[in-house]
């Protein structure tokens, strides 16, 4: 394989917002003001945002972000992709120095929210990859967090936390197997066109 | 290669449509109404929708959708996944024999809005991926579509139709060349955040 990647194993997400209500860019721009970001680089263009660091940090932040905004009670989605082994460049590598407690754990760990889940996992350039997909599956499974496979993705539902746990365990797994992993993931709050328990 | 994946060339498209307004579900719903989709399969859950077919109809549909729900001038963004070469199951392939006619092309043509996008492209399971990406790249900038390369994706700018044009280039000339391959796309349209001209 030619290294045309860099060699960090600094972890990055792109993701955008989405809050479906006439005041998006306060509930974005309000969500934004109360994560903890001092431990992950973090670039906002018109699109999407995109945040990178060590992966315990890029999850924390994430999951703060669906967290504070799904606390809004509007319906909002979390849309992005996670992404490792091909950084393209050095941008933020000084964040992988950084230790290993999360910044916004303690804000958030009472917030708590059914987080319906569709994600899909690209471990690039390897063989093995449609099992690799499979072993994750069983992860999800033995979480109690999978509810079905979907054309061209599966499906997570229950307790945002739980939901977030096993996105980074089904993200951890792969990038100990192969070199550059990509995870898309589409994840819910609030919808109305889900049904109530 | 184990062939665990199916051998249909059908494309999928599975994507959410946002709009950023209080209204969110009318314009969904009014979307999907005034789009023509009897040449695609069509699947709808709570959290986004999945359209498979021959690649022209596929993307005719998600251009439709994204000029039309673009058009209500309100805050809309487009994001999904394209996907050939592992539908896991053959749901839809009667679709396969449908003619090359383009249903929704003649009702959009008109219907001119700057598409700000990025896009990502997985190539799975080839040693050249990081190569195809770059053809795409270069098909990009033939088109005078292409804007840069950011983190984890690339950007497009221009009018709709010339942005989608380019991005069932990038997906066709990938596809010729690698059986499973994804694409991911974030089209953003009248966002309040994008300077103005």
């Amino acid at each position: 394989m030619t290294e045309v990647c860099g060699t960090s194993r600094i972890v990055g997400f792109r993701f955008s917002l989405y809050p479906m209500a006439d005041e998006f860019v306060d509930i974005i721009l309000s969500t934004l003001q109360r994560v903890d970001t001092t431990k992950v680089w973090v670039k906002t263009d018109d699109i999407s945002t995109v945040i990178r660091g060590k992966m315990e940090h890029v999850f924390d932040v994430a999951k703060a972000i669906y967290l504070i905004a799904a606390n809004t009670e509007k319906h909002v989605v979390l849309n992005g992709t996670f992404s490792i082994g091909c950084p393209g460049d050095l941008d933020g590598d000084v964040y992988m120095s950084e230790d290993d407690v999360r910044m916004n754990e303690d804000r958030v760990k009472n917030i708590h929210i059914e987080a319906p889940t569709q994600f899909a996992l690209y471990p690039m350039n390897n063989e093995n990859y449609m099992q690799i997909i499979a072993d994750v599956v069983d992860i999800a499974k033995q979480q109690n967090t999978f509810t079905g496979g979907i054309h061209y993705a599966s499906r997570l539902d229950g307790d945002a936390h739980d939901v977030f746990t096993t996105l980074e365990h089904a993200f951890n797994y792969t990038q100990e197997k192969v070199k550059h992993v990509t995870m898309t993931v589409n994840i819910s709050a609030n919808s109305p066109s889900r049904k109530k328990k």
